[in-house]
């Protein structure tokens, strides 16, 4: 009876079979539908027309969130205490400037910012003009921001003062030679100094308050570039849309459980899928910004006291910052604060404790190709009656699709059927709908790789419980993730290798109270070269990788492998999970 | 610096005033900017696919309800507790019954429904198919009712039986012989039966519960019809698209300050906009529907207390209806149960009495054109300090755009400037946005009127406040609004004018503590027709139009007119205003 309906694009014999376990729907038909009646009356006359149709972004957000919400504080910072309306009118100037300065669609800007009143800044003056906004990770080396500085074509960059020098290393490297900003921090003054670049509050001054930026052409355009370290070769660029960054303000307000006017505390960098769109979220709930320019536990708990802080994001690594500051950093807070944290989770004990302290949590999951979060472990309320084991099982899960992505499973990476929901049979986690990047830039291959068969495939492993939740088992690219930072295991093995001492190397994961995890290396020393320490080796790192990279252990031993000489890597994290 | 982006579309000139006051930004121009480099890198292999790309559609939310809380209880009636996961499977039968008969994109399916389950499943069911649902109001004349269906060409019409009479009388005078489905309520049995008329039950038994419904071909397919008593001639089709309606789940949400697991009271008839889109929003999070048959002040009592509702909606006659109910028939309840209002606010005194018996009150404004509600009076915490006389001021006003409305404004009808924000200039509100219809069914006048200019023309008469606040003045086309119910004035003076003894006829609303507003009709008899009683002239009404519409009052008179013989209806208002 459904069969007659034509035939199904590339993507739909997956799609097909995966209808019957969790009831999703097929797929339309790439082509329409053999009409039955000679005219379609609904297609007659009723056309898109700029009453009806307008470009979905998240830019009109703060827009109606000055006009209603003028006098609301929008963004704490130190002794600063931002309005909505000021927000919008500093962001106009921005990119009332951005424009003069001949930035516009097609530009790209990169800045190198912490989570400061100009990173939100940032976030809606440069799609204001129809330009790119590309967010570096302040923690990455000199090599891999000139790369990025050149992929990205960028043709401004935006530098606090503490990552100047950072800024100058990368940019003797570059090619490009983008128009250059400092960004001062008057609540925190950095030393430092960039050479030839303009100061940003003299920048943002010759910006017009009253700029009447455009709303994008379509709701497809790029709104954000971010990069991603991959695990092989150079960052890939996600570039993200307009549609999907509108999207997800709605989707993160229902997953995060906002009331109006929340109180997010910033201890999630921005430069990570642009703050899981955060940015551009609150000003759908006219909330506050509470900027953090460095994560410390004294200063949050200050804050989350202080500012009634309702809602803060981050990794696992900033439970443990909260958890064991010391005893006269910590403040009682009465009031519910939700902690947002994603992927991996920490380990039970680290949960337990959160919720003992007051928090609530949340736990979600993605990628920086889906716009931070697209999976929620969407908490019933019945399972606070359970056993707390049976909590503990339940709280590592990474859930279900968030309300604006489509499709949210569990396929096998090579036939693309969907693996049993049995809570056991592994496969790859992969996405499919509106809040997934429209690609790399530039990397045409990277793109249809990730895009194979109508899916967004994660490199996650994991698995399907009967009830549809998923939870990830393993990487399969083998990333580490140390304090929210993606590591490649791949990257740091590379470097290992270059060592004239170094005969076989591999990187895993290890296990971290603080960070989540750590890069462990298992090393075997060339013959002759037995004199190697773990010391020389950990230093010989930090001077080619940036130091969060570099392994904090190294195991010399000789490496498992398979009778045909590859590494197994399986049996390694089991050893490194074990060490003393 | 920004005039040389090219020309304007015809609706710029306007939009491009409005910037300064509110604020807005400045349409995107029809064609491509002009691009400074040769290649936009951001447009080349990032195309739109099946992983990053798929209509909206609020059918979604209900397949993800049904997979995250098939267990929570989605419906509520009399006895009945109806799971996510049974409503889910519920509405996959009806839609593969409906694809079995031949129903498909578009064709239309009629309802005559009141507020049951079966009026919840046809709002997903339908549209699953492809086609589209016409939820008629069940309080129409059968005259108004053929119209309908033959206007909309309906190929299938399902009835409740206390509808059958009247549905019978619709199809005698239609030309349309729709397959005809009878719905009996089993938990409140009526009498009755629609000759050759399927059992619904039957009919939903004959589909598969796994039915594998698709993802509309493009998020602007139409998902429903509704009709709107326009003020002249024949009721308009105000034709809805997916996209809108997925955005209205979440903006309702947004504007009603719902948490997850709402339940929320049918006391809003469905056949108005889609319920708000209610039917469909509450799939976004859980929310429980309590159907309600009837809106009688015990059972609405008795609901909000066994239920715990959270949310109503409705016409301000449902809160008379709770306010004068019988001491024994209200209950107490300690729980916090939000009214969402809609249009012209009752009076102060009714209002401060919705507050003291324990309701939140949100005050919402749309037409059936903007999916329902489309401003949100968006209520300031501060607020409620001010005085009781400055509460009734900011609690009349319609407010602020919905958050997923792109503008909401108020012009001068002619000239499309806006009016000042002084709250005193009289202008008329206009829409543009993404919750706004496709346009009214081959009607391409209306619809070309409805959009000219590039803006949704209300035909409400309203002023903007200094804080961008809107407030309805007064009705351009002289809808009365009774009992949530509009009535055209006209359509009652032409019945008015068809009688032998009448002169000179011209209705208005005269204010109604129960109803709101009912007709008040001003009459001038002709000369040797002097018998003409009030009980008379109402009796001649009601045989010619549905009761609600008859007037409630009639004053004979020498009508007040203007030197070219115009009737001055404001002067009439007043009048009908200080009536005893």
């Amino acid at each position: 009876m459904k069969a007659d309906r034509g035939t199904k694009p590339t993507a739909a014999p997956a799609s097909r079979r995966l209808r019957r376990p969790l009831a999703l729907p097929r797929q339309a038909p790439g082509g329409k539908r053999p009409q039955k009646i000679p005219v379609n009356p609904y297609e007659v006359g009723l056309d898109r027309n700029p009453a009806n149709y307008q470009p979905l972004t998240p830019l009109t957000y703060l827009a109606r969130a000055a006009q209603v919400h003028p006098e609301v504080v929008a963004i704490v910072h130190g002794r600063q205490r931002i309005s909505y309306a000021e927000f919008y009118l500093r962001s106009r100037r921005l990119a009332s400037s951005l424009h003069q300065r001949g930035l516009g669609k097609g530009d790209t800007v990169s800045v190198l910012l912490p989570n400061v009143p100009a990173m939100l800044e940032v976030h809606h003056s440069v799609p204001m003009t129809g330009a790119v906004l590309n967010a570096i990770n302040t923690r990455l080396d000199p090599v891999a921001i000139a790369f990025i500085l050149d992929h990205s074509e960028s043709k401004l960059f935006i530098v606090d003062t503490e990552f100047a020098a950072l800024a100058a290393e990368a940019l003797k490297l570059a090619k490009v030679k983008p128009l250059l900003v400092q960004h001062d921090d008057v609540e925190f003054p950095q030393p430092g100094r960039l050479d030839g670049a303009i100061d940003y509050d003299a920048f943002l001054a010759d910006g017009d308050p009253d700029y009447s930026w455009e709303m994008p052409d379509d709701e497809w355009d790029a709104i954000s570039l971010n990069y991603t370290s991959g695990t092989t070769g150079n960052p890939k660029g996600v570039v993200c849309h307009h549609r999907g960054a509108a999207l997800m303000g709605y989707a993160n307000i229902l997953a995060c459980s906002m009331a109006a006017r929340p109180v997010y505390l910033w201890t999630l960098p921005m430069f990570h899928c642009n703050g899981w769109c955060f940015p551009w979220t609150l000003a759908l709930n006219a909330g506050t910004h509470v900027c953090l320019r460095w994560v410390r536990a004294k200063e949050m708990y200050e804050l989350i006291e202080a500012e009634k802080v309702t809602h803060l994001c981050g990794a696992p690594v900033v439970m443990s910052t909260l958890l064991n500051a010391k005893a006269e950093e910590k403040r009682d807070f009465s009031h519910v604060v939700n902690f947002v944290h994603a992927a991996a989770p920490p380990p039970e004990a680290v949960l337990m404790a959160m919720l003992k302290a007051g928090f609530q949590l949340t736990h979600v999951y993605g990628l920086t190709e889906t716009y931070g979060p697209a999976t929620v472990n969407d908490w019933k309320p019945e399972w606070d009656e359970l056993s707390d084991d049976a909590i503990g099982a339940k709280r590592v899960r990474q859930g279900v699709a968030y309300a604006a992505l489509e499709y949210l499973t569990v396929l096998d990476p090579k036939t693309l059927e969907q693996v049993p929901a049995d809570g056991a049979t592994l496969g790859e986690v992969m996405f499919r709908g509106n809040i997934v990047m429209k690609g790399y830039l530039k990397n045409p291959k990277a793109t249809d790789d990730a895009f194979a068969g109508g899916w967004f495939h994660s490199g996650d492993l994991g698995i399907l419980h009967r009830d549809g939740y998923i939870q990830l088992k393993d990487r399969s690219k083998d990333i580490i993730i140390s304090g929210g930072e993606n590591i490649s295991s791949i990257e740091v093995e590379e470097i290992l290798y270059k060592h004239p001492s170094v005969l076989f190397a591999a990187v895993v994961a290890r296990p971290d109270e603080k960070w989540g995890e750590t890069p462990c290396a298992f090393v075997e020393k060339r013959a002759g070269f037995e004199a190697l320490s773990e010391s020389e080796l950990i230093a010989y790192c930090r001077e080619k990788l940036a130091h969060f990279k570099c392994p904090k252990t190294i195991v010399f031993c000789d490496i498992p492998k398979t009778p045909t000489g590859k590494i197994q890597k399986f049996k390694l994290r089991e050893l490194a999970k074990k060490l003393p």
